[in-house]
């Protein structure tokens, strides 16, 4: 076969893999988990959000939740003030949390404009608004670490009706407290939160690794997806361990409260969004129940 | 680069490249005339059958108008009646209608009951079910050759109700006279007056040619897109002509009436609609206005 | 009193006893199974349309039901095949069931034509069309008779959207079974799925007799009214026995399926349909439940 | 041919006469003026509502205007005062004015009562609810004959809300001046004013003749249908004169503003109004534009 | 202060006092009882009118209940007939029953006319149209004292289909009996009635008292808020007695029926309605559930 | 009069003043530009909170544009740059337009916190998100000033949205170029931007001032109302000038744009905004079209 018949195959196959995931998820709420790497080069910046924009474009509906620790610390500094971390949470003082919020507006303002540069709406809030994410403070073994918020409760009203309105919803996650104070949320969290929430079909995270392996040094041991059980399997084994078990552990419950797959993306691959979507095998991993593994269209084969 | 991510590589431009027509095609009512060659091979039929319920799936409104010429005469054959023709069309008596009739309607059922099979609701009608295809008597150079009509009027209020729906409509081309009698009608023309009358985007012929190409017989001249002007040029440079150029007035006609793209195709390429619509290049021949050449996607690039 | 005025006085009565069941009736679902007799007779077929019509044009929902077994035997005639019965069931093969579709699909594009033509819309439609009759393999005592059906399940879909489109659905008996294939179905069992399954008020039977006759032979011990109760006496006292079994089992399953009433009319009678709805005696025989006798109007006598 | 089948023949014609009456009149607003005999005889009274509701039932939108001046003298003489007329026209002082008042929504409300007892809903208003009769002082050739008005505005929100929630309007023709008091209207006016307004399809006056006679001894040669023309003809021809003269000009008047049929009933006729609406003849008179004479059905006979 | 920001300072105060009020009645059903002092004075009656009136521009749903006794006791006389009372209620003869509906018919439509003067819409019925008021005989200690009727029903689709229209309901005590004849109805009682069938949120009584006082000759011991608890408490201790009685009895019953406040206002005070209701402390006294004392702002203090 | 019956003469008088305003305001759009003083001292700042909540409350549509300017120098400063000023407007170098961002984005946030605490909702957006404030580069005398911007175009969308799902927009002036960065609007000229885009009923400015005095020196020589003509004419004859002058300008062009009055308030006064809408007089100075002075209740004096 020639390169060119080779291409139409792959042209063809590809499309006919597509076309019943974009089907299947056509009006469902997407939450993307943005920050790491994919945030600080503006090659993978501009292939993160185009890939947003098409989701929204094709008739989805992705809601983003963004980070922003490292910017978050380069203004702290601006100012003369350094940062302070206990177990890997910022120690947060009124005036570190003035300067957090300050900065995560902005870089959520940031979003928003690119987005709108790609001709589709958006609109950047945090979880004050509309009092979107409630919260009660954090403490780290008894220890105060200041304006630190654990998300309690998601007014959903404000994401819905902007998703309603057709803009997709950029989230800061800043957190108000019972106290009507701001907190400093972890953006892993409120991007679980949110998505448990709105009833999301999937949650996205844009992450520094490939996704889970069974050798975290041998990239081609990759799994693409993983059922509950096999993941809290993996923990007991002791395969997944360090900063991933954290993560793994917030998928774990995402999928427990309703969401149907939970991903975990290398953000520095481009276009990873549409890959791992629209494709049968992925370019991540892939976490499901084991009684909702399969789409509609994998399960009853319509089109095969 | 290994074949692999090639391979990943094509996926992401085909997705990349599909995306934004599956916007711009969604909700759209997409006339697909079926017949010749991909109706009288089991395989090429499920191919067929299998693009228009994927493209129902993922949201768009296909209509199928279907021809069935052979089928006619073989049972013309079974009650010892032979088939006669007068420039192409064929003489219709009394009973020749009747059987007709019979055999288009049995034919059409069939392609209902085929996309039923693949879970897609569709419902079989002819052009006097609601009185949608109204027509008068057509005579070839004044000789009578019978009931043989040319469409005066589309009703599309049945059409319109069953795609409102979810039904793909599918269409056998009998129509119904001025005398309320019943006429047969050249599938290709009601195909055309379908499309103009509903509004579609797209009219696709599928036929057992590759598309216009500038010599007939080197499928590698084959003419991805025409413009009106471009096609009446090459029927006046004689480029188009014989059986082909009733076929091309067609489409300029169809064009010329609001149907944003006609496409001509080879049937006998598998998933050709799928690789026609779905792709930059295409696989046929795409006839367009020379004002509305682009889609939005195409036009804006929104998404570069 | 003089003619003229004995006139006005039938006149009167009938428009006072007809306007509340046309209240009663307003919007209801009305299944009409048309066959025998009154469909040879063109004069008759032309009463009975036209009664539908008007059925249709003061605002009830009538759906017919045809049959077509003679129409059938004569194609298969035509092509030299000979028409086998088992216990009154047509053996069906493969070949039969291509002819008897065809055959019933003409049958049913012409009731289609003829109320067409009365400025009344319609649609013809099969049991395959959107799923609408799903069957199982019939088998006459262990005895495999071909495709022939029984009615499992009626999507109604297809018949509700075309209903609420202001067309009268006309169904041709061919079904659906689990394998795609196509199977005969017997009128009257499809009239009566239908029926039940779309909540009909009402279902009407036109046959070649006048009703539930006492004595058989003298139409003058023709009954009116006829409870569940008295309905299963008679059979069980052996006045109801033969062909007539059969049909009046098929009545009462329907009433006891929620049908309000079910009718056995002369089809020979021109307007019988008109006749049996809008006056208090009727002309055939109704077979209604015990305990839903009465229409509103004839139980509270709003209006006496 | 036995007088039962006689009997069902008439009664088949009635109904094929009718339905197609029925269907034109659905949902239509039809403006009955009650006054004279038929409301004095209990049993006539009784006619006349039963037909009203039966109207109502089958889903068209009567509404009642309806007279008293009998009633109000009777109650004028009760505490000792004579009722005085200028041409026709009640003298009207306060006082006056308050008894009309009184006894015109003493027999609105009865009516109202009636109507609910056969199970309709009905509501009683005056021409002040709502300010749905707005008028002008009445003068008699320069003469002030007190609180009589002209209607010169019909406000028709309420008499619409009550349609739309399913009330027989049933109204008292009494107005509300510039000067927000009290005004007496004469009913045959405040019925015609009603029809213009809220775009009846017809008015229905129901007097103590026949209709229009060539010669008004002779209720032979009672006329049919009155076209616009016909009737100025017999006007300026002498044939219609004295107390008939105001009441056809008023006729004229409403079928000129857009009122399709007016009609002329003798109220002494049982269920006159289902006779004259519901049958080809009719048994009154009525009054049409030449130029929309006829009703869909007549025009086009769909159904012969 | 200067006397100007004394004035500025009480009218900042009366807004933010009023306002949370004025929030949480949008849209509630208020039932006012008119009758007494404030109705024979007519500057008192406009006043009322005018109060109504403004509930209604703002956004509430005022309907009135109104009596008429001394007015039917004039017309009694009139036509030289006693009036006789038992234990408080009118005996009512078939002619008493004939004039008390003809005035207070008159009463109601004179209430009409002048809310319609002010510009605001309203339509005057009685309990017979749409069958509002049902009602059965009342008998005095086995005593028949004729047409007087307790409501035993009320059908509110007249009344809120009057107010969906934006008409202010005006209501003449009327009701219609089992045997559809026309009963005299005590117009608290039918206040009280309407309010609970209506699911009005306040009922208010215009009354010749200035509210309920710890001692009835000392206008300063009025009490503001009265709990369920402590009205009973207050009757069963003897503070209130006499013709109170009956009243707060029917005050009771309407709270523990869902309306949410009972007032009882001195009516002979100008704008009592609008400082009642926007005001804290109010005019009169508000009877109130122990468990559903406050409104949502007071409740929460939304406001401080 | 004592004094107690003083004050509820008042309170009556305050509350038959207000109401119809309510009335005319229910549902209205009304634009708060929110700075200076009001936004220093915290207890003024409640005070604007507390208002605009309680307009929100009773039904109205407040929107608040807020300016920031003091802050953004105190943040300036914090990282050790000044600020600039050319002509009254900040220089705006890429540096101060990411500080300027992000403080008036925490100012944003702040005010959103309040009003939530208050129970109502609040959603705080920037004239990035949906691309509500579209500018251009403005330039002072040919001056380059950097990022500043003339506001060209205001897409209502999203406000449009946030309001029809309850909640209140606030609004930080930063707009979209067509260069798709951010600039710096003045919060004057943005809120009047707004409130001609979305057509609001009214545009209230917070000032330092107590509205137009034709004796800037004398506050008992204040203005209540001033037509479009005197206005112009105070311009003219120099009565207004100085820093008067660009924010008389700006009202006079948001009146000529369909905004029906413009008010130039002391927002130093508590409840200044309820004060000034809901009296007659006000206490501050109101701007109007000499064509649409009053309010439907001052003109048609509904309620005298």
């Amino acid at each position: 076969m020639d390169e060119y018949m080779q291409e139409i195959l792959i042209k063809a196959q590809t499309l006919i893999e597509a076309l019943p995931y974009i089907r299947d998820f056509t009006n469902k709420k997407i939450v993307i988990k943005y920050g790491g790497s994919a945030m600080l080069d503006s090659k993978l910046e501009e292939s993160v959000i185009k890939d947003v924009a098409l989701l929204k474009l094709i008739g989805m509906k992705p809601i983003i939740v963004h980070g922003g620790g490292k910017e978050i610390s380069k203004w702290l500094g601006k100012i003369g003030k350094e940062s302070q971390f206990v177990k890997g949470l910022r120690v947060t003082d009124a005036e570190t949390m003035e300067v957090a919020e300050m900065v995560l507006n902005k870089v959520n303002k940031n979003l928003v404009q690119m987005i709108e540069q790609l001709g589709v709406k958006a609109a950047g809030i945090c979880g004050k608004d509309g009092g979107t994410l409630r919260c009660t403070k954090k403490t780290v073994e008894g220890e105060d670490i200041g304006f630190v918020g654990n998300v309690e409760y998601v007014e959903e009203t404000l994401i819905d009706s902007l998703i309603d309105n057709d803009f997709i919803p950029v989230i800061a996650p800043i957190g108000l407290g019972d106290d009507y104070q701001s907190y400093n949320i972890n953006a892993d969290e409120a991007a679980s939160a949110v998505a448990k929430a709105i009833g999301a079909e999937k949650l996205a995270f844009l992450t520094d690794i490939e996704g889970v392996c069974m050798d975290p040094n041998d990239s081609k041991t990759l799994v693409s997806v993983l059922t509950l059980e096999k993941a809290k399997q993996m923990i007991d084994d002791g395969f997944i361990s360090g900063g991933m078990l954290p993560k793994i552990n917030n998928c774990i419950e995402a999928v427990e409260n309703g969401v149907n797959r939970v991903h975990i993306l290398d953000g520095r691959k481009e276009h990873c969004l549409l890959l791992e979507f629209f494709t049968k095998k992925g370019i991540g991993t892939a976490i499901i129940d084991d009684h909702r593994a399969l789409y509609p269209h994998e399960e009853e084969e319509l089109v095969k």
